[in-house]
């Protein structure tokens, strides 16, 4: 039996709407009664695991969930070992750097140098600013990032942007955008290679379902 | 003028309340309308920032916030440069080892030398199995760890224990303590030595408010 790992959060919807169109009903997550983290679909021929996003390629790579549903930022960020099996098309935002629309700066290179990022994405933001040369401290938060300008910690933040309504409510604007990102199906690349449970029927599925999107 | 760093979830109710008893009122943070992230006191006294748990002491470490409130835990996972400098005995946890209630395993030195264990608090963790000198491969997940034993991931489990109610739910139990945990006032080191904004006033009204409960 074929496990796919969900994640909790803004994707969650789409990829249950996503499986049914492939026959596999995993719509009791969206139950918001529901406390399970872990259901068969009503035909028995699949389980999901409900996870936080960041935590779906950690099941995908261990072997746990065969197939999973997570956005590329989280690839990005945490570079897991899984295939990268198609782009779903939904959940689209961008990873971005903005600022206080009241600050000087138009471009990341006119940041300060030994200036502070303050992102939850702390692997993308190294890597953008060291390609720019420009030597800027890394804030980690777990957290409503925007509080960073806002309270002065930080010149720039670096966080995902969808609507840019979290952006402007809060007086800041959008500078760069380092990727654009999307949902995306991910596999253990062992299940994949070895076709265990019909997986390349429901990933063929997939396919065809996001080419002709309902 | 002041600024309190204060975390949102388990600790937010009893943190509002404590800093009421010294005369800071931010229980506007309880209403479930609230999208404000930064509010001042009625009095104009004081500000406080709802961040998340873990980026509490970042505020304070960086000197946005010159007081916070956050659990013991965090500062033992971060071990950021903060001053802790009370014991609030609220938000009661300990940091526990467990596993499934099914597994042979009865205490932490039984667990198979490089068996796995799943945490959100991977330094902890880390620490803990180097002390007992048995080698395990920690994985980070950031939520719902006691699926890692219940997916066959993990043998193990580092997570907080308050009441207990997850870990039975899901079949675990807890076979070590880390260590226990309780809210603690931590404060920005200068801040403290400078005693700017009449400092030393409120936490000598905090650690009296302690002692003697409402």
């Amino acid at each position: 039996m074929i496990t796919v790992a969900l994640p909790k959060g803004a994707l969650l919807k789409d990829s249950i709407r996503l499986l049914q169109s492939v026959g596999l009903d995993f719509s009791a997550f969206l139950d918001s009664s529901n406390r399970q983290l872990q259901i068969q679909d009503s035909n028995n021929i699949a389980k999901a695991l409900l996870v936080r996003a960041q935590d779906v390629p950690v099941y995908v790579e261990y072997g746990q969930a065969q197939l999973g549903i997570v956005g590329y930022d989280v690839l990005r960020e945490k570079k897991p070992k899984v295939a990268n099996l198609a782009d779903l098309k939904f959940g689209s935002c961008r990873l971005s750097v903005a600022v206080k629309a009241s600050s000087p700066y138009r471009s990341a290179l006119e940041l300060p140098a030994h200036g502070r990022v303050a992102s939850k994405f702390v692997n993308c933001a190294r890597e953008y600013f060291e390609n720019l040369d420009l030597p800027v401290e890394i804030i980690t938060l777990y957290g409503s990032v925007e509080l960073g300008p806002i309270t002065g910690m930080s010149e720039a933040i670096v966080d995902l942007v969808s609507t840019g309504r979290t952006l402007q409510e809060n007086g800041l604007i959008e500078i760069e955008t380092l990727f654009e990102s999307t949902a995306r199906l991910i596999a253990h690349p062992l299940s994949y290679r070895l076709n265990s449970g019909n997986f390349y029927q429901y990933i063929e599925q997939i396919r065809t379902a996001i080419m002709s999107p309902v």
